[in-house]
């Protein structure tokens, strides 16, 4: 854990190091997936049995019932939920859904000046394809996150691939996906599972947008088919950065900044304050938390590596442009005015305003997506949302006299242009 | 050229492989672009100096002067305009901007039910980088296409990289660029120009975003660098599909067809006709507008290699599921009652309705972007717009009640996602 004070000489050259600290390696990976995305578009079906042996020691079988997860083992899962957990998944589903039904683009559809009928028509996508890692990461929040924005949209059919190593599923997935809808649930992981989404092979339809978190294998394998398929954001290691004054409760804080540890060694915690005390006071609160959790081994590595205290001389002057270079996936902001620094912000993925604000409850149940742009993209990226999931058509429509009105200027630009028949192709209906 | 009768028995076979026909080859590209990129991160200017010379036979020397094109010489550029060029270039940008302004996105600021705070901020990026290739495809309107959607989005900083081969310099270039108030133009092309806007070099400030056209190594680039930066969409060889009943003209249907192909060899344009007679008229008027272009080489073999007639039972009922399949960058309906068509589109690009509607005026004056989707990318892409140089930052706000009313379901989520510290940051503010 590194602290820094914003008034000693060597902050500047401190923090730059940290801002451009991507926290990301990807030796090897690159090739690696490329190899594996040849093979699944060369052998499919069969490239995907190897691997899935290989990598989840599970075997796909003559069996179709061993590729897939089928609706009624879903509906079981679900069923056997206790009434808390299937209360808590369910107000989750609701919040999401209507916080991202509010996302839902306006067609537009207008007559101009020179009565020009111009306008965009917003259509869904015909299938999108979610990735949820297996494992100890496999997060039934996650598949909500990505599941509902796909329905919402209008996405006729939603596909899920998910790796079940030796053969173990994990059932609050399972109950999640049928609160979704889910159609079709593959037991196929990695980033073959992303290749064969893309490209189909014989059991698989091809899909045209695949989100969902993953491995660094998973995420390379997106980032390759990125226009072959739509995918969200390349996603990185999670960060939370903490804009505390002194007054905020210590243990909240610290709490706060272990949540985001708790994810994975890279991710990042980082607290901006101004008051030497108090920060003190949150190290102190994060060593008696941290050593109570069950996910310490996690959270501890990525707080000794990657986690930072910031002091600096006055909040609202200073954390707001730190912030900024920062870009970071969540902020949160624990003032008693936190629209006063809300204002100052420009770049992250999302915000947390005020004291009683923890970021876990944006990771679950506030209804805002939770896959967010990480490693400082909150610069040019947004969070997932219902337009991940659809596409736009623009559309024109001109009359004689309105292709008389402004046809000509098109004409002279594609002369200008070099481009013949563009302009033959107006001057033939000006005649 | 293809001629295809729907009614034929090998109809579904030689469309379908049209549909998958990409016309994109990238063999060798890969390699070659991430080495190049490698370089520019190591080496930075020196590179683009290298490389410099070696593509474009110019040389960036050590007077600054050699690097860039100043604001004077832009505006000289657009003064010496004639008046007609001058007043064209005028109404696109007009036109362009007005239609752009439609897209802007709205912020989000509500309470819901439980008296949770939500919402959503949209924001610019702070720097955006324009390519505008060299040579014969320099084209003024791409540069207003890519510029003025970032202009309107409100992004501060717009950086031009064009190739200037032999040191020549498009002027029709330099007078957009000063219609849309470029700060800086560099004369550095290819994918090391790409490199360069995206890490920065000792004289470029890195920037968010990377739009505009180039060919395949710029392309690739921007591929490999996306996450880096945001791009805009992979974009391949242009399309146009026309569908027209037998009253349209056969000579204007032609010239839609060869301002496709004029663009470039792997250019396609098709035509999805009810009238078999009408198709042979269509083919004829072809080659005699072909045979009168400055562009005829190119148009010529585009059309011969991937241009296709075909021959429907029933319009209405056939072409729109085969439109649909091949998710065309423009589409023009060329029929008394387009809306009847159009409504039964769901993928393309952009919409041309109506016999007087050339796609051309879409790719000048009309207002709608002419940066789209090709390759079937229309499936899950859209054309550039306000939105691919902005971002949203999601935010909530909870106060002790709200926090009651929502925090027990995520802390029960995550203690189902075996997530402790989660639960804790909203327990410990419960208690």
């Amino acid at each position: 854990m590194q602290r820094l004070n914003s008034t000693a000489d060597d902050f500047e050259a401190k923090f730059a190091r940290i801002v451009d600290d991507r926290r990301e390696s990807d030796a090897g990976v690159a090739r690696d997936v490329q190899e594996i995305l040849a093979e699944v578009r060369r052998d499919g079906d069969n490239t995907l049995r190897n691997l899935t042996m290989r990598f989840d020691k599970y075997a796909l079988t003559d069996d179709p019932e061993t590729w897939s997860i089928g609706k009624d083992r879903c509906a079981a899962a679900f069923e056997a939920l206790s009434d808390e957990a299937r209360g808590a998944l369910e107000l989750a589903a609701s919040r999401i859904r209507a916080y991202h039904g509010g996302q839902m683009p306006k067609d537009r559809d207008f007559r101009d000046d020179a009565n020009v009928r111009l306008g965009a028509k917003w259509f869904p996508v015909e299938a999108a394809g979610l990735y949820v890692p297996g494992g100890r990461a496999a997060y039934p929040s996650s598949l909500l996150m990505n599941a509902i924005p796909a329905k919402v949209a209008g996405v006729e059919r939603l596909v899920v691939c998910t790796p079940t190593p030796n053969g173990e599923v994990n059932d609050m997935v399972l109950a999640a996906a049928h609160l979704c809808e889910i159609e079709e649930i593959w037991r196929v992981g990695g980033a073959h599972a992303v290749g064969a989404m893309a490209y189909g092979t014989e059991k698989f339809r091809p899909v045209d947008v695949i989100t969902g978190p993953g491995n660094a294998w998973v995420a390379e394998a997106k980032r390759q088919l990125y226009g072959v398929v739509g995918i969200d954001m390349v996603a990185g290691p999670s960060e939370i950065l903490v804009i505390s004054d002194n007054k905020s409760d210590p243990d909240w804080v610290a709490a706060d900044l272990l949540s985001q540890a708790e994810h994975d060694p890279t991710s990042q915690s980082i607290l901006i304050t101004d008051d030497a005390v108090f920060a003190e006071m949150v190290e102190d609160a994060v060593d008696v938390l941290c050593a109570q959790l069950s996910t310490k081994e996690t959270a501890r590595k990525s707080w000794d590596d990657h986690g930072v205290l910031i002091v600096v001389e006055d909040l609202l002057r200073d954390a707001p442009p730190l912030a900024n270079r920062l870009a970071a996936e969540h902020i949160e902001l624990m003032v008693d005015e936190p629209d006063t620094f809300f204002t100052k912000i420009r770049h992250a993925g999302s915000a947390f305003l005020g004291r009683h604000t923890p970021e876990a409850i944006g990771d679950y149940v506030a209804g805002p997506n939770h896959v967010l742009p990480t490693g400082r993209r909150a610069r040019f990226a947004s969070g997932l949302s219902v337009l991940d999931f659809m596409k736009r058509t623009s559309f024109l429509e001109a009359d004689a006299d309105a292709l008389a009105a402004i046809g000509p200027a098109a004409a002279i630009l594609a002369d200008i242009e070099g481009l013949p028949a563009h302009a033959a192709s107006v001057k033939v209906r000006l005649k």
